[in-house]
């Protein structure tokens, strides 16, 4: 039987550091995140991040922001939540906040956008010695023959032909990259959601766009050459190909994840208007041993 | 003697609206601008928008309300230009100021992000019945082969094989999109800038990657499997087709601008650190009459 995460964690067998995959960073005197407004002479990052375990990001500053005031009042930490700190302050790219061994981030829309965040975290975690971190993507997507509400747990992201992978172009070429995700993750997050009565979760492929409307067949965009019945057998097509959701950040962030040997894991509430926080409303009020399960992500990894 | 655009302005002989493509708007009985918090039921939208005609657009939130609180000194408006509002505030995927006939956007960073705000702009601009609106996308780029600080007009924006077209994805097959920007309005600026001592100003072409690590040819990603002596091949080749500079939304502002026929102007800094508010501050300082020349955006199609 496949044992359990938190049990391959425990029994320290299993441990995985971040590994950036370029030679050049160990030839650079001083590493600049420029979208973060950090570098490696300016800031002591393995003081400030090396306890990093778990790190949630979405698309809206906002949202980040209250999803890391809800972990604070989960974690029972010191001091007013209210007042948790922007550790981005210096830009207006990105925001962070540190909560305890969770790290909470905005990505902005699309894949460019949470590619640059996801390189300089990556290497944010490297330079931090931190070991065994898993990635959630937590947000909201547009489900696709689901009942709204219903939580997608993705065992792959996939591109607008359904397949799992992710085109990179490096330096005029492109390259191609696996998007698959962790199966026996997503059957202890599936399992874990079985207990909770009022949380309705599936595990699914996402489909990631690069576009929100004419790419995810709205009829309501500035540009539509298409017809309702097209847009539906298109959507029809799509759920064929085991697609439940669709969204627009997953398949570079499960390729980099992959890549860099992250634990990552994407988890969307098919619904554009109910957030994922949903989710984590539902798991509090099961009153879990906060404290143990020191955060709200941690639980979805048991 | 091609008229300058303002002369074809002031004749009306020449004179557009906005156009969205798209038959099923008209059937709908209410347009939600999800992105901006706005919709044709909850906002008079052409008393609120009717008199815009030009729109600036940039990645970030903090600079694009500096560069409207300018445009609110410029035009010597009344009121505080500190306390200007953002018409956005409903949400934080954009902000939106309004001053006078301009109005300033934030699109985040690359083209998904920047092409749902294009989508509920050009839809917001046809429901309020704007005429004659030139947009501009105003922002900093990586230069190639030119000295630090210069100003690129583009000419055309190219994908990452140097090639003047955007490939949309719609209901899951490719469409390529022409990139070609206004020729006669770059030439009319670029005479504009030669009457400036300290505006170095080129015609180039803007390529537009989709990631600013390795799409970019930089060495310092979390991700680089090239050498430096790759990464100068590469761009040299760029220099070679004419590329001037590198960012990363310019591919679906030209395309979108072209469909809808409205006026496009990419003008970038082609220095990450320099911003291209300096241009403005440049024409400032020309002391041209405001008033007449409304905004520091006018001063760019004279």
């Amino acid at each position: 039987m496949r044992s359990s995460y938190s049990q391959r964690v425990a029994s320290r067998v299993w441990s995985f550091t971040v590994q950036v995959k370029n030679p050049h960073l160990d030839t650079m005197e001083e590493d600049i995140l420029y979208h973060f407004s950090l570098g490696t002479k300016t800031h002591n990052l393995p003081e400030m991040f090396g306890d990093i375990k778990f790190v949630c990001v979405g698309g809206s500053a906002n949202r980040m922001r209250a999803f890391a005031q809800f972990i604070h009042q989960e974690l029972q930490l010191p001091g007013n939540s209210e007042e948790i700190r922007d550790i981005c302050e210096g830009t207006d790219r990105y925001c962070m906040y540190k909560v305890g061994p969770v790290l909470s981030i905005s990505h902005g829309m699309g894949v460019p956008s949470i590619s640059i965040m996801l390189h300089e975290l990556i290497k944010l975690l490297h330079h931090a010695h931190c070991r065994d971190v898993v990635l959630f993507r937590i947000g909201t997507s547009g489900g696709v023959g689901l009942a709204p509400g219903t939580v997608v747990i993705s065992s792959k992201a996939v591109d607008h032909s359904f397949h799992p992978q992710f085109e990179q172009v490096v330096l005029g070429k492109v390259i191609t990259r696996s998007t698959e995700l962790d199966e026996g993750l997503a059957n202890e997050l599936l399992q874990y959601s079985t207990e909770l009565q009022d949380l309705p979760t599936v595990i699914g492929n996402t489909m990631c766009t690069h576009d929100f409307y004419e790419g995810q067949g709205r009829l309501d965009g500035a540009l539509c050459s298409f017809s309702p019945e097209e847009k539906l057998e298109y959507l029809r097509k799509a759920h064929e190909a085991g697609v439940r959701n669709i969204e627009m950040e997953s398949t570079v962030f499960a390729a980099m994840c992959r890549v860099c040997g992250l634990k990552g894991i994407v988890l969307c509430n098919a619904l554009h208007s109910v957030w994922c926080r949903d989710v984590f409303v539902a798991l509090q009020h099961r009153r879990l041993t906060v404290g143990q399960i020191f955060t709200c992500g941690t639980t979805f990894i048991h």
